[in-house]
């Protein structure tokens, strides 16, 4: 455990040290004004990288798990229906949390590497006449494949079906890495945590709802007493939290939200799409496949690599932190064994994700994989050196 | 928000670097052995500071708040019985929750700056024929009140009633602080947090659970999936959590624990009650009484001290913080405005606690209170110069 | 060494953690114009904090000791002349340095607890016809005995002489917490360092060089080379040092000046005389006076306190460290064991002094001193309270 | 300044962030126990790198540069003849501190990029019948052109020749990253610094004393005061400096000399030189020589490499910061803008070094040299992903 070298898994992601130190702040008085210039810049933040003018921003001590349980507690009531497609371990993960509130989820299931079938949930809205569906759930970004969705295309097929039904979101790997667009792609309910995009160490959820979707808070049903934003909200109105918030991670939420407006939304996102490209690059390359079936699906903040038939991915993983010290994803659930994951998302620099990609060559040389040294690193140079330029090329 | 001060909150507690530092790592991969490193010795080292030989632990990102719904929603079921007394606010919040779940609370109300009126409690269980009781909730130490119950006691009331409900402890204020026996009381549920005698920062709900428990936890009826045991037992049986860890904390709580036996918890014990009476012995010479109606009810970890009648408690909370930049608690709810409140757990050394009683005394001659510069300060240091040896006789 | 309880040495000062933090910044290319952001707010900030406007300021990585060799080795030869008071041991030491170079030294004794005495001066001065004396060296503030000199007396004793000597002054203990006047003075050459007024850790020696001291530097024929102030001039023309300058450190500085702008100067001023004040109230309380023989001569950043003749005042400090974890200074050279020493200067709230004078006390009844518990913090509390008020009339 | 990329200057280095956190401790009291407890492990710990039995060590707040000062002014008299090479610009700067103290400096021009020709050392020393030269000095790694050379050779020389000079050795670059024996070489002084292979910020100059130079000690005339090893000596034996200890980073020495010796001096060494061997690979990858003229010159802490004619190799030191934030060294003296430099020593990896050596490429592509991306980091893969086993065939 040298702390030297990066690490590149889906999340947590590197942390700047400035961010690190600003969470190790020492006691203040949670009841007092200081902790008031904390949480305002925090919601108003939140909003602002959510790309919303009024969604209510709520943070919780807790993780994005639980900010799933938060969206569908606050809105939802024993056996409410719910639409979700299952493509990856989160959103069969978010399917699981609902079915155990006993809410009645109607699951599309989709190859893992694919993305939200948004055609079908179409179809299954049209069919549901007398909309049962109360919510339909997209998660943004499965981390397990590297698969982003189409957000606004599933609006689309809500809007195409002339369907009531909210849309919750899951962008737990995506926001603040990657373009998320809250009022445009009429979100009502949007997720994430500290650890992926905002650089901070895990202990926050971070959720934003909709006008709408605090109407439904009024009739939900469920019960909750820890996640309820209804005393969230009462007490933000006094500058506090219903209990001990979690005041160090949230004074370290208010710089990383300074730190991401000061390089510009927009440059974020460029800066992590250009990494990814090179990561992209270096695969093919390599010769080796994402788990993502098509280009318009590659995920900026996470590339799930398939390796050839036969051979166990996970050893990938296991000798890179045993041999080089350096960390990366296992593939999970239905890839488990057939892909290793390369986080690149957070706090990364071009020469860091340089780093992981000579390593992880050494390793699958090491593991008698046909690869030559050095091939995906030029790959991944040509991007890196061109500021990305090749970019739009490679995904034109 | 200058930091040079200590907090005199009942917390968050003033936090020893060494332990923020601890906190502050970086990035680990919380799927890697180095993550078991840290978990293993949390979990055991928690069970020695509850001195329980078998208790489970399970360490939730939370807050307290979120570990007595871990509780109860892992053992309960919709409209199952539950006995408890209002004594305070922390003891009032914990009766709503569960109201809010759906159970069935017998609240048995006591004056604020009373204990739990075991008598009562064992009546109410005697006539409980037929063991509609499923859980005895016990506040341990009330921090609105500073208020200490004697959870032997009820644990003996239970017995002496023959009956089988389990007992549920909120250690929230005193886990760590003050002298915690699961085993020997017969604990079945213990509840605490990160940011009190742990000196960590908030964000870790903190709880252990007696095979009764465990048992109960197969046939609880209310929804649960953050918060679900089996998950975390699960999860922890591969060193991992079903959810991202807050390995940062939770390596803060492996240095907190290490600290603390270090220290001998016996000593810890100690020296908070040597530094509550200084206190108290300060509220004597300012001939203010405690909310705490006995001597046998002090808190080691808050005394709530009552301001003369026509006086608002809450200025001296104001002043303190404005003029002289230190923080102390405000009374809460049925004693607002009547009280303050000076924690003095965690932390903590004498001449922290002489600073701190050496500003109230300035601040309550400020505000026109009838008390002489040095008083109180003297006779913490009559106390502390002993090394409470007065203690004894005094509680004599 | 629990590091809960602040020093009352007088230097190395308590730190704000904010400037440690500074201070501990990674590593950067000091040939980079990072570097250069670092070192000119630097020189900037040091030449305002004493008030001049154009001296020339050089830091070093060395010490107040480096700093005093720093101005002869640069302005002197071997056999040149220099008037000097002996007063304190660190006056005492400069002596002894300059000596060691070669200088011919003219001592003025003057008892431990008083100034420099400015009329002898003038006569050596005066009796000086061919102007064989180079320099007059002066102390600012003996932090050995608490006693701060009046250098516009010294200036004027000088100009009184019609002489043409420089003007030397250690201002170690006094700048950055105590009245610094580098043009009005006529300041020559203004040494300190980084840990006490700059509440910086120890490591840094500050100068400053007159128009006039600077001329001398071209004629100066001691050896030197490491402290050679022409190579730090050349190296500082283009953003560098002539060898690894202490980035770290001087980013500290950086920040501790723009703090202490912030707060205003003449403000850091008041509050070090005001908690000063509150610490000589309290020695009046206990009824033990001051190594400084008179008002005028009290420094406003270390009080050296006169036990009762036959009490070794070093056993304060001893017990105070063993029993109660707190850190003050033991009296030095002609005054050892006659004085114990309070720092006060640095990084210091009215609550912080509190405690230790609360110490102070517990301590000296433990030794059997005939003191009262709570004296001296209630007398210390008055001025507190009134915010430094009293002080004026004290000292009228 | 982002902080992420690590640095490639030779030195001061990356810094674990341990070390940082140890040297950023809160203040103690220096003249306490506690500074003893830091103090001797340091002096110990010192000796143990160095390889010596009873050096007596020194250590001073100040640089490399002042341990120079600290080697003659300590050991030698005005007039006193030495012996030195110039072969680079660090060997230069020391003949200049030489002459700056009146000393005669007896100097060996050598080719940069050459090591100390001992042969003429021999000859010289042996036309020196009456003695004269008082000191011989030895850089053993020359910073500036990556040059190691063979101290044991040097003793030799001294030693054929049957000559009584002292051998005082520059190992600021070497120590504690290369093998250095002061007994075995009969080294009589021994300089180095903080910021190098002690991977701490730059503050410290650290020195061995033979008993041969303590004797000399006793009749140097050169003056001296600040760097005087008489009042170190004296201070040391009651556990204290003779002005404010720099007792933060020798928290932190403490600290590193406990994880050099925890990694195993020799494993230390092992991957100094491994690390080193894959920068060379890569050099020779892209066609580029060393300015160190043969194998058994080469540095294992820095590699400076010749760019081809005509091309100003400062612009990639230039655009490896300003395009790829990241630091290189720059050409100094006699191969400025013919070399730029890698340093490879401190708290290093391999993947670290990676990412510099593809950052270079990119850097050397942009700049339009005929570089093939990745070809040098797939050479240094190489030497790697072996261990470093290359190596000895490589040098064979």
């Amino acid at each position: 455990m040298s702390f030297q070298n990066p690490v590149f898994i889906p999340g947590p992601t590197n942390m700047p040290e400035a961010i690190r130190n600003a969470c190790s702040m020492p006691t203040i008085d949670h009841r007092s004004p200081v902790f008031g210039s904390i949480l305002a810049p925090c919601l108003e933040g939140v909003r602002t990288v959510l790309k919303s003018r009024d969604a209510q921003i709520f943070i919780f001590p807790s993780t994005g798990t639980g900010g799933w349980e938060t969206a569908i507690t606050n809105t939802l009531s024993g056996g409410d229906k719910v639409l979700a497609a299952r493509n990856g371990m989160f959103s069969h993960r978010w399917i699981d949390m609902c079915q155990r509130h006993g809410l009645d989820v109607e699951v599309v299931q989709a190859p893992w590497g694919e993305g939200i079938p948004t055609e079908r949930y179409e179809e299954l809205l049209r069919a549901d006449r007398d909309h049962r569906i109360k919510v339909v759930l997209a998660t943004h970004n499965e981390t397990a494949t590297g698969v982003k969705s189409d957000i606004a295309a599933v609006r689309r097929a809500i809007d195409a079906a002339g369907h009531p039904a909210m849309l919750f979101v899951d962008g737990v790997s995506s926001i603040a890495s990657m373009d998320f667009r809250f009022d445009e792609w009429g979100v009502d309910v949007a997720v994430t945590g500290s650890q992926k995009g905002f650089m901070l160490p895990p202990g926050l959820a971070i959720v934003g709802f909709s006008k709408k979707a605090m109407k439904a808070v009024e009739t939900a049903g469920l019960p909750r007493a820890f996640f309820d934003v209804r005393d969230m909200a009462k007490s933000y109105a006094s500058n506090a939290f219903p209990y001990t918030p979690p005041f160090g991670l949230m004074n370290g939420l208010r710089l990383s939200i300074s730190m991401l407006l000061d390089e510009g939304l927009e440059n974020v996102f460029a800066r992590h799409a250009r990494i990814a490209e090179g990561v992209r690059a270096a695969a093919r390359a390599w010769n080796m496949p994402l788990c993502a079936v098509s280009p318009d699906l590659y995920s900026d903040t996470v590339s799930a690599i398939r390796t050839p038939e036969g051979f166990n991915a996970t050893e990938i993983v296991t000798r890179a932190a045993s041999q080089y010290d350096m960390a990366f994803g296992v593939g999970l659930g239905d890839v488990a064994g057939k892909v290793f994951r390369i986080g690149h998302l957070g706090s990364l620099t071009d020469a860091m994700m340089l780093s992981g990609l000579a390593t992880v060559e050494m390793v699958m040389v090491d593991l008698g994989l046909p690869i030559r040294l050095g091939s995906g690193v030029a790959a991944a140079q040509e991007v890196y050196r061109l500021g990305g330029k090749v970019r739009a090329k490679a995904a034109a």
